[in-house]
């Protein structure tokens, strides 16, 4: 990519607040430089005009790429190899404030951004998490990158955090998709977290560097946390919940909308049985459960075994001929058949199987239990 | 009802095991004396003499009813007012071994069967429960018979116990079906709990007194604490677990299935998130939510409230205005345009109904946030 023509994305990628369809429209029409240009101008129609006039006279495009390679980043955009088309073109079917792909991405890490699209899931969920929501999120991120399947988060604390240091304990790959600039390190608390993110796995970023996140910031990054992975699984949330908002796009965007149960009585997990309840999300429980969700057709989640026991070969009538025996002592055929109301010669065979099964012996033409193991 | 008349039915309760549709078929086209004559006789068809066989010499009808007339109980059969038809009629349609209504059943305690099952939930589930389980069972029992639902289960321990307690404990009606004879406290341990339902609720079995509940007779009865129930809560389950098979039942009775979500670490809860993930089940979390099922039309659970905010009910742009303002100082007009994208004449009526709603507070041209309380 030219100077020119990077420097004119960073340009745009700050003079409106994103997404903003207006300029991604003049873009798409005349190129980012020639848009670029117009805008700066201010020779662009009306709306346009008012959603970048505070910002139009800017002129940090340079600093802020300086910015971004100090960190080793780079700016990518619909041009670039690595842009995920495939995660964003659900966009186009949505009626939705903020439903839009964003114009540009501001990445640090050495992950390719579509080679993570492509076998992702978001783990998302409250920050005030419970020792229960990290425990299970650790669990879940721990199974999905043992399985190759990236992790893809918000970068706050609580559930987000656990589900990025599960990732990268795990050896695996985690992405995080933060409210602000790329050096903005958002919480504080993460700077660490957030630099280990930037160095094995991936952080993104549609504002340019710099940038505060704020609230509505937030809830427009969800969108691309949720465009990103294949499924969006909510580990914790509460009535109130920009979890359970990243998992309404999720659901918009036509991803498969996930969440973790737990106790009625927590507090935590309130969202999460919304979610069950009314949400269309599907309950999960292990990692293997949501592979099964993001992953190639045919990986189903291998049943978990149910514990077996000797009686489940039993005929109906061996059953009852067992079950009419009691815990101490021994029964005639005649009190088996009375007992069961099975005809005495009916009796006689089914003891019999159950002899040779070595659950009941004989003794002296009775029949008692023999000793289970 | 005469004497013969109930000796014949209780001869008829006890000579084979039940359900047995053939009795059944003979009983509706001879009636209950000469259907008993015929059986006693032998003078049966071939599929049916070989189930009564072993016990048709039996003379303990009178026995029986002089145990069940010193309990204080009596015997309920299809000529009664209050034998539950509407509970039993949607087994006409099922293709399932014990797919049967009972013959009669042999109750004991002052609630009418019908009344009951007019409005009623049964609370199953499993007897290796945990004190999670314990809890949020008492707490739905308790708060279902606080809206006059009564409390169907199956008397066993664990979850049943928990929930007939619950529902003793708040002066409500539950109801015990048990899979021997009402004679026979079972597990030994309830003996207090049931004679406790007996006396303020009712005790039911389709199975003569002095009968031994067996496995296949917990798995038969389990089919009669579905159907008398409008909806069967599955509190606890484990992987394998008899609860599992009541919820089956209501399933093809075409009752609704719930379950109760619980930790994803907690094995007491596999059955529960197996229902709730393949079976089809509801997801509850409290007893409105059930009431919602089982009662009268319109009879919804009302939505609980979530937290909410002054900032709710701010516009997009006046949302964006106030999260531009820092935490700490304050920022002109002019910065907070930048900040958000906003034109700065387009910030100035946002800052101003901020500042009517008290959120933020102007000072010598600049704004900053006002103290929250």
């Amino acid at each position: 990519m030219s100077t020119d023509v990077e420097r004119a994305w960073a340009y745009l990628s700050r003079v409106a607040e994103p997404p903003c369809p207006e300029l991604a429209a003049l873009v798409a029409d005349e190129g980012p430089v020639a848009a670029a240009d117009k805008v700066r101008r201010g020779g662009v129609d009306e709306a346009l005009k008012r959603k970048t006039e505070a910002r139009r006279e800017n002129n940090c495009a340079q600093a802020d790429l300086d910015v971004l390679a100090r960190m080793g980043g780079r700016l990518v955009t619909p041009c670039d190899d690595e842009w995920p088309w495939l995660s964003f073109v659900a966009f186009g079917n949505l009626a939705r404030p903020q439903g839009y792909p964003p114009l540009v991405l501001w990445a640090v890490g050495p992950a390719r951004m579509d080679e993570v699209a492509d076998r992702a899931a978001a783990i998302v969920g409250t920050r005030a998490a419970t020792a229960y929501g990290e425990h299970v999120t650790a669990d879940l991120a721990a199974g999905l990158v043992m399985r190759d399947v990236a992790v893809v988060s918000g970068g706050a604390f609580g559930i987000d955090g656990a589900a990025h240091r599960a990732a990268l304990a795990g050896d695996g790959l985690t992405v995080a998709v933060v409210a602000g600039g790329v050096d903005v390190p958002y919480p504080a608390g993460h700077a660490a977290l957030l630099s280990r993110i930037r160095r094995d796995g991936l952080l993104l970023s549609e504002y340019p560097p710099g940038t505060r996140p704020t609230r509505s910031r937030f809830l427009t990054r969800n969108r691309l946390v949720a465009a990103l992975s294949g499924a969006t699984v909510v580990v914790e949330a509460g009535a109130r919940s920009g979890a359970a908002n990243t998992a309404g796009w999720a659901a918009d965007l036509g991803r498969n909308v996930c969440a973790v149960p737990g106790p009625v009585t927590s507090g935590a997990s309130v969202g999460c049985h919304r979610l069950l309840r009314d949400g269309g999300a599907t309950l999960v429980t292990r990692a293997e459960e949501v592979v099964e969700l993001v992953g190639r057709m045919g990986e189903l989640a291998p049943v978990e075994e149910r514990p077996t026991s000797p009686l489940d070969a039993l005929t109906e009538s061996e059953r009852r001929v067992y079950d009419a025996l009691p815990k101490r002592g021994a029964r005639s055929a005649d009190e088996v058949a009375f007992a069961t109301g099975i005809p005495v010669y009916q009796v006689v065979g089914p003891l019999a199987m159950l002899e040779v099964a070595g659950l009941v012996v004989q003794d002296g033409g009775r029949w008692k239990l023999a000793r289970r193991r």
